[in-house]
């Protein structure tokens, strides 16, 4: 399957794009993508998948193939087809840096180009950045709920198709896991491979003390032995104790994985019968359908275990399986070169959006901890700038009467950069571990009652008076009152 | 990125490979995948991704690029990696029919082949058949939900990545969605591509009328209005009136996609709109976060609602994001061409597996509606084979004291057919239609109280007196007790 073809996005891209290159409407717009509502009920979120997004953009473009079925649907015109056929994108790009932590309504990619190609890239943008934040989020949580222990992520089986196995090892390793048992993405990704032994292994021997002492033999550097495929305690700690006092003898240690059962009762009853043995340095390994607030209760209670392998639960994110972001518009270019802000109203409230090109600032106190974040319209000619000593009144997004006052005596950091002109980035992507390093030192900046996994403080995000007044004023125009 | 890579699977499955290569221990062996638990809650599921998968096993091998990968881990030794140089899956595979109805503990695929080959495509097999599994399965219930009404699958935005997309789209059609929005999709499965209109498509118009005008003058054959751009009931539907009269005028039809607020009142209060205006055949769409639930709710209260634009809760499973398919070693040849039934204990009962090579019977009455579903010994030297009039007692999985009797007055029918031999596929794989099909007829066969909703009824999954005893012996044998 060609994952470079413009026809991975929705229908209505194409229908409307035919009816703006008909009408001499693909005018310049802006598009930004901003999310509504945190997931899990989480604090934060995590900001992930530009990496990707990048790449994919410079790839996306319209095969004979894909003009012959466009064709066939008997919908779009030849010389419509024939605009298609050198479609690629050519604007720019604005978006925070990968890794960063995020909150909802603020604007995390901006596009700037012809509404035809801002509309076209609209489904895969937004089908990259929404599933990998989504396990990025749901990651970090899962680490700091383990007091950043070592968090593998073995999700391949249960993940959503083979891109929903690669993208979430790609997103769970920038969240703070280990590694992957994902071989593939391993190597696309220089991400750590990890992994034990499967029951079959066990199985497949005569008795599973031969089973453990032929791995052992092949691996000696710290096998990891699977000890529940017939009874953890009765079976599977004596036999690992056998094997590893072996290993022992010859200098060597080991580590074993369980998988069933009640794991606090047993991590502790085998952390007992290893110590007992002499084997202090035996490392025990979990898993089993495990997710944040298992492991965190595991580790309030102060179970011996040393490492974790997280799948279904962290790959899919378990009990909400979708980030909430949108692509909406935000202004268009009204035929004369001036940007018309624009919003979108709704009969729901919270899908009311932020109208004009927007910047978002994170303000720092002195000592580097985060604040609140603030949306300001980005306008080239007549810039918001929030500057050290300055005094400022900031309101609520949804522009009522909710407001705070600020003075800035820490920093104020434009969280949106430029990263792609005229279709060409600027500079090459940060690897993996430059993004995983951000998550860690951006979280760091943040107080811990926001990053507490149940009812979790709410962080401020504010419009500046200006953004506010704009929001208004559209009110008023479009409803004949606020 | 090669979506033939066998790397894409789990480490240990490669580390497992190598030891068995070098113990030469690749002998013959069967694994089975079956599923633990109906997710939803549901009362039944829906087998899906075999032709993905058969797809997927002729093309899985190591690139030299792959081989190069894992010789930089420095775990594996030269002549094993020349070894998997010449790996191709050369086993056997049955499996049931794509879109068969399934329940927990059911062989749905049975693989043999030698160890290493078993091992090596297990997480990939996996991850397609797990998640299309969900996927249909997710997408029969909607469809029940709506009383078999049009359901749209726009899920792209929202997917799990480019093939959590792709793999949800081809897996809804199966399970009974009409279309997608996902050209990508309606391009390599012909699926049919549906779609409306953007918030963006109104706001780049100076007016809702005149983006309405404007879609109707390019796309006159029944139109679609996205009408909660400003106001519902006070902009969009009066445009919509407006415009669908000149429609109207012409002979042609039109609709309207209600895409928030509450969905119940809205449709009600447009449809009395549309039909005052002499209307009558304009029709309504919904979205906006809708699941099976929520279909209900608004079908059992009589919204006139025509069709359904489903995405997220449909495309990510929603509240439940994975299929609980495992895949266990059931049955090793000894070394002299003895095959030996294995089975796994764990520490929680329901991950005690069914040993031996299996076949799976549908029993259905006269009438041809299903009674219940039996596992038995699959021995092709001495099978078990439930002829009518035959009188049988089976068993509970657990192998316990429950148990029915049954005469077989209707017909049992074997489940598992062989599709693949040495690597290689029997017959072409059916068309997705011929598979939603069979989706269709095989829901027929069940009665209304295993579709239920909410607490659906339990259908009988029992295994045969044989297999039965086989269970306890080996039980015996392992555990010393019963």
């Amino acid at each position: 399957m060609n994952t470079s073809s413009a026809l991975f996005g929705d229908f209505y891209a194409l229908t409307m794009a035919q009816g703006y290159w008909k009408n001499n409407m693909n005018r310049q717009a802006v598009f930004e993508m901003f999310f509504r509502r945190q997931p899990f009920g989480s604090g934060f979120s995590i900001f992930a998948g530009l990496g990707t997004l990048m790449k994919q953009i410079q790839r996306f473009s319209f095969s004979s193939e894909d003009l012959a079925y466009l064709q066939s649907l008997g919908i779009f015109e030849e010389p419509f087809l024939k605009y298609l056929q050198d479609f690629r994108f050519t604007g720019s790009v604005w978006a925070m840096d990968e890794g960063t932590v995020i909150f909802p309504q603020e604007t995390l990619v901006r596009i700037r180009g012809g509404l035809i190609e801002c509309q076209i890239i609209e489904g895969m943008l937004l089908n990259i950045i929404n599933f990998q934040s989504l396990i990025a989020t749901k990651t970090a949580r899962t680490v700091l709920a383990s007091g950043n222990g070592a968090i593998m992520e073995f999700g391949l089986r249960r993940a959503q198709g083979f891109n929903g196995a690669m993208s979430a090892s790609r997103a769970a390793f920038i969240g703070g896991a280990v590694g992957t048992s994902n071989v593939l993405a391993g190597k696309e990704f220089g991400i750590p491979v990890m992994g034990t032994m499967a029951h079959s292994w066990v199985m497949a021997y005569a008795s599973e003390e031969a089973a453990f002492q032929a791995y052992a033999d092949l691996y000696p550097e710290h096998p990891v032995f699977l000890i529940d495929t017939y009874d953890t305690l009765k079976s599977g700690v004596p036999n690992a104790i056998k094997v590893g006092k072996r290993l022992a003898a010859e200098g060597k240690n080991f580590g074993v994985r369980l998988d069933s059962g009640d794991i606090h009762y047993l991590s502790v009853e085998a952390r007992k019968l290893f110590d007992a043995a002499g084997l202090t340095k035996a490392t025990i390994a979990v898993s089993n359908d495990l997710d944040e607030t298992i492991i965190q209760a595991l580790t309030d209670q102060g179970a011996p275990i040393n490492s974790w392998g997280v799948g279904t639960q962290m790959v899919t994110g378990g009990v909400e399986a979708a980030f909430t972001g949108v692509y909406k518009l935000t202004a268009r270019e009204d035929g004369q070169g001036q940007f018309l802000p624009v919003m979108k109203f709704s009969d729901n409230p919270d899908k009311t959006t932020n109208p004009a090109v927007k910047q978002v600032w994170r303000i720092q106190d002195p000592q580097g901890m985060a604040v609140a974040d603030v949306l300001s319209v980005d306008d080239p000619v007549n810039p918001d700038i929030l500057e050290k000593g300055g005094h400022y009144v900031f309101w609520h997004t949804s522009g009522d009467y909710r407001h705070f006052s600020h003075t800035l005596e820490g920093t104020a950091e434009p969280l949106l950069k430029l990263r792609m002109e005229q279709g060409r980035p600027l500079a090459p992507s940060p690897s993996l571990e430059e993004i995983r390093s951000l998550v860690r030192s951006g979280l760091a900046s943040f107080d811990a009652s926001y990053k507490r996994l149940l009812n979790p403080h709410i962080y401020k995000i504010s419009i500046t008076e200006r953004l506010r007044g704009l929001k208004r004023e559209l009110i008023k125009a479009y409803l004949g009152a606020l």
